[in-house]
């Protein structure tokens, strides 16, 4: 079965249409490269693309992407309400079939090596691929933004991985690296408590003494009278779904509360549903590729 | 999305490779057409083809090969352990992804129309196609074999659903229709009591009161001092594989015993395991395509 990786840029314009599109061409009809899906907001300003392909296909392309965003945005004249740092302002490597994380982690820092010598732009590796503990989450690396970027970076601990020791004049600076799919998972209780939802939600994310790979907060649903636990699972594979939602099951019967339903927001990889049926029905020697649509 | 078939048809050839190659030409190299394995059997003297593709390719290639089948190989002269009535002695069409069993068995119609037609061969509609309960089964349908086939098409009972009354002289008969993925799913004990095994695939089962799409025995493993409950599930989509798990772990407590495994023998599709998924946690509102695959 052939490598598949996703790459998820985020552009640092939403309004100008055409030069979208110029950067949109470099996703498309490339071989071996599938342009997804592309999502932009006017207040944000900002453009989410989404492609997947064989990974050096769409190392190559990105590459060529940041090139055309270096020479059509200027971070001077941007306005929008997202935090941004850079015409790129995020570049994640994310692994979807037969790709390792390291493989994604190596691809993120071949087209940072890349692109910094080409385009004379710097990098900060973050996520799987940070190379310190301080970097590793997206907000501390962008915060301070494109205008306080300058001088963050004069700051030993903000020099860059790849590329010059300051801004892009025009570009300014990009995050790249790997990590994993994310899965938006939430777990409706039979209560209007919403004192209940949040003392679970600390029960089982990371920050408070929870699982590893877990971050959520209690949430009300106001239509239907009763709250929810609200979730980023941001690695199936260590933390898995099924142990979350039976973990949460368990917390809530102290309080007389069952699970009434869950919800997946968005795209959920075939394989934290694979485990989780593996999970239930007590499978033995199962293997991915037995699924049939893998075969195709 | 794409709409994708399987097709596994049988052909009755398993030693003559030189022949057999002629007939897997039919699907190699067509648009639209992916030969996903084929296994022959010397002894069964028997082929057994899987392939997927776009309905329409996947009908008219499958034409093609029974056309050659037709041309290449002779009854008269076939000898093999496996029972058999015709040169492709049976032809499933089974509906995979956004095809409708109604889809499949429309399909089936198509292929034993113009095969019939063009190569003077009668078929029989089976499974879900049949026109008539006493043809639903396989075995029913094929009983007498090739021998006997002559005269059991005399009797109005066995008139063709297509084609000529009377076999091919040399091709024989094909039973050709639409059924639903098989999932072979088998259920291990805590005990090594065979008694109970049977028991409970006789309550899971339908020929016994059991589930509409239960086949089951009770096996025993004897390296592992355990028994199990072995099924085919054939229609997953109606009688859920994580329902049927449930039945058998509730007949089994009675006895004391505990389900420590279970097995997916071969391929099972995406869709199975999405449901089982999906009631264990009591998902809402879960769409397929949620699925990150189904994108690719």
């Amino acid at each position: 079965m052939d490598k598949i990786i996703e790459c998820v840029p985020n552009f640092s314009e939403g309004r100008d249409l055409e030069k979208l599109e110029k950067i949109l061409e470099c996703f498309r009809a490339k071989k071996g490269v599938k342009l997804l899906d592309y999502s932009s907001d006017q207040d944000h300003n900002r453009t989410v693309v989404t492609i997947v392909g064989e990974p050096e296909a769409v190392g190559s392309a990105m590459v060529e992407a940041i090139g055309k965003a270096v020479e059509l945005i200027d971070l001077n004249i941007h306005e929008g309400q997202h935090p941004r740092m850079g015409a790129v302002d995020v570049i994640p490597f994310i692994p979807i079939r037969n790709v390792t994380v390291e493989e994604a982690d190596k691809l993120a820092k071949n087209v940072a090596r890349e692109a910094s010598e080409k385009f004379n732009m710097p990098f900060f590796l973050y996520e799987k691929s940070a190379t310190s503990p301080h970097r590793e989450n997206l907000a501390n690396v962008r915060k301070g933004q494109f205008e306080g970027m300058k001088e963050k970076m004069k700051d030993d601990l903000w020099k860059p991985d790849f590329g010059p020791d300051t801004i892009h004049p025009t570009a300014g600076v990009t995050a790249i690296g790997a990590r994993m799919p994310l899965v938006a998972f939430n777990v409706n209780l039979s209560t209007s408590n919403i004192e209940i939802a949040n003392k679970i939600a600390k029960q089982v994310r990371y920050l408070s003494g929870g699982f590893r790979f877990v971050k959520g907060i209690g949430v009300e649903l106001h239509d239907r009278g009763i709250v929810q636990v609200s979730m980023n699972l941001t690695d199936y594979t260590k933390t898995s779904i099924y142990r979350v939602f039976e973990t949460i099951k368990m917390e809530a019967s102290r309080y007389g509360v069952n699970i009434v339903g869950s919800e997946i927001i968005g795209l959920i990889p075939m394989q934290a549903l694979v485990d989780t049926a593996d999970y239930y029905l007590r499978l033995e020697n199962f293997k991915f590729d037995q699924v049939l649509e893998t075969r195709l």
